[in-house]
């Protein structure tokens, strides 16, 4: 169930604010169309956000008609700022755009036309790579999950946050595929209800028994006893593992605490922001009100009423059982097994 | 704001499931529709439904037609187990339909007339007594708030959950009133919406500052420092002081603990249930799943999806730090206040 697709110049998404009523595939073929589709959560989920920021550069950058060189960096860094300029929160985007630009550079010296293949050949393998990213941390996560586990997860980090497979969905699938009768809670994620919508949708598609609940009841199947463990995804992750996820994460992980459950989080290496040292630095994006006061064209509040909408939170690292990337599980202190990380990783 | 009115043996109710938009008022003439609108939620609220169920026996012995006393008893019995029988969390129900069935039994050896006159004035006394218990549970509550206090509170425990004023909201609106220049986060409350529909209105109305977010966004303001308390209403307080009260009040309280944030649970003496040691004894109502994948005629979730919707949760004594009712603020260790309350209490 991918969300994207990238076909002769074109980029396809599903509309994921009319999931699961409506499936409805929009074609792009403008860079300000992509990051329009982007700011309006037409694709959602950080490393989805990343490799359609990618196409997005790709479409934009095919278009830039000059033999000059000077012109052409000059056209692909505005593109870039656009794309960059569409939601503050998800490192991916930032990354993944860097990323473009930066192979870009590195062919500098090659013709335009083919820096331009060089282009898309980088933002094909960013989209491959997230899938193989999900499928080893769907591996590594699926270790520290026991047979029969009530997993509960938050938002949706799922194939349609990423390029297929998921991350916190990700393990889920793997933990089912190695056969170990687990059940999910999901919770419904207001106010874009990720969860009701997206995440409960994909796992009824893969037959993976899950149950819906109002992000309020968790704390209450928590102290039940009706849930072994949490897993969720990240938007970015501080060097020092505070991770900045969707709004109530940090909520989950404070009543998996107290209810001594472990709290897992699951994203690429890419969601790690090396250039932070906590999650305070994190800008939190507050969204339109009215996602809030309405459904559809349903008012569920009174007019003219005030409104807060972040649409992230931070969950401070003392509150992170483990992190699973697709290059292993880290464990606290952070601080030291992301900084062990970053010796290893890939320049990217 | 009364959300009740009863006049000429005919209860008037406001249609809470339709406020903000709609303001209706539906009449009642029998006690089957009373039952019926306590079970659809058109009242809620643990003092409102407690005096609403008294005016249904009012309605319901009322028409009883008989000269014969056994006859007579025998129906009001039947009439009150139908009253009981609407709502299992809220134990002022129960409460308030002994006490008419109490009324009664205490003037048996009167005419069956004057047993009526004594039961109407036995319903609209408790009518009376729970607004002026809101009034003192207001002053009591004001010597908690500081000025300048931002509180957050959960669900609707306003003039629309009591016969008038409210507990929370009477705690909120005597601070508002001594013109300690407070502010109000209400939590959307779902499934039901209680605090985006009539909470953020009742406030409103009041002209006491208030701000909407969704109920997993409260521990995102309380992390940054922009709560100083949270007050909240409740269904039932067990002996130990374990607070029954709407979904996602326990999430709540979890939350002000780890955040070092007062919690203070505002209810009168009759929403304690004296007869049980602790909330563990407390049954939880589980509501229709459509509450929770529909709002109106939308529908949030795929088709077919498993659903949990418990409509409340208990919050253990630990993690209040006083309740406040009208005969004064109870501070742990809550077994031994609540037992001195009970050694005082009027008998009821």
């Amino acid at each position: 169930m991918r969300p994207l697709y990238f076909e002769n110049g074109v980029l396809k998404l599903i509309d994921q604010t009319k999931l699961p009523n409506e499936t409805i595939w929009h074609e792009y073929r403008s860079y300000e169309q992509v990051a329009a589709a982007i700011k309006d959560m037409i694709v959602r989920g950080a490393p989805a956000i990343g490799v359609t920021a990618a196409y997005g550069m790709v479409i934009g950058i095919n278009v830039i008609n000059t033999g000059d060189k000077d012109e052409f960096f000059e056209k692909l860094e505005h593109i870039a700022s656009v794309m960059k300029n569409t939601r503050p929160t998800a490192v991916n985007l930032f990354w993944a755009v860097d990323r473009i630009v930066r192979k870009a550079q590195e062919n500098k010296d090659r013709s335009i036309d083919e820096i331009k293949e060089e282009i898309l050949r980088e933002a094909k393998r960013m989209d491959q790579e997230d899938v193989e990213s999900n499928r080893r941390i769907g591996e590594f996560g699926n270790r520290l999950i026991n047979p029969k586990d009530t997993i509960l997860t938050h938002c949706n980090a799922g194939s349609l946050a990423t390029c297929d497979y998921g991350t916190a969905l990700g393990v889920i699938r793997a933990a089912h595929e190695a056969g170990k009768e687990i059940r999910v809670f999901a919770d419904e994620t207001r106010p874009y209800l990720q969860g009701a919508r997206l995440t409960a949708y994909e796992l009824m598609q893969d037959g993976i028994p899950v149950t819906l609940i109002c992000d309020n009841m968790a704390g209450y199947f928590m102290r039940k006893g009706e849930i072994n463990c949490c897993i969720v995804g990240a938007d970015r992750i501080a060097s020092n593992g505070d991770t900045a996820n969707k709004i109530g994460t940090y909520t989950i992980a404070v009543l998996a605490k107290e209810n001594n459950i472990p709290f897992y989080v699951a994203a690429p290496v890419s969601t790690i922001d090396f250039g932070i040292k906590t999650g305070e630095e994190i800008i939190i994006e507050e969204r339109n009100h009215r996602e809030v006061t309405h459904i559809g064209d349903i008012q569920l509040a009174p007019k003219g009423v005030d409104v807060r909408n972040p649409a992230f939170d931070v969950t401070p690292n003392r509150y992170i059982t483990a992190i699973i990337t697709e290059r292993g599980i880290l464990y606290p202190p952070f601080e030291e097994s992301i900084k062990s990380l970053a010796r290893t990783a890939n320049p990217r």
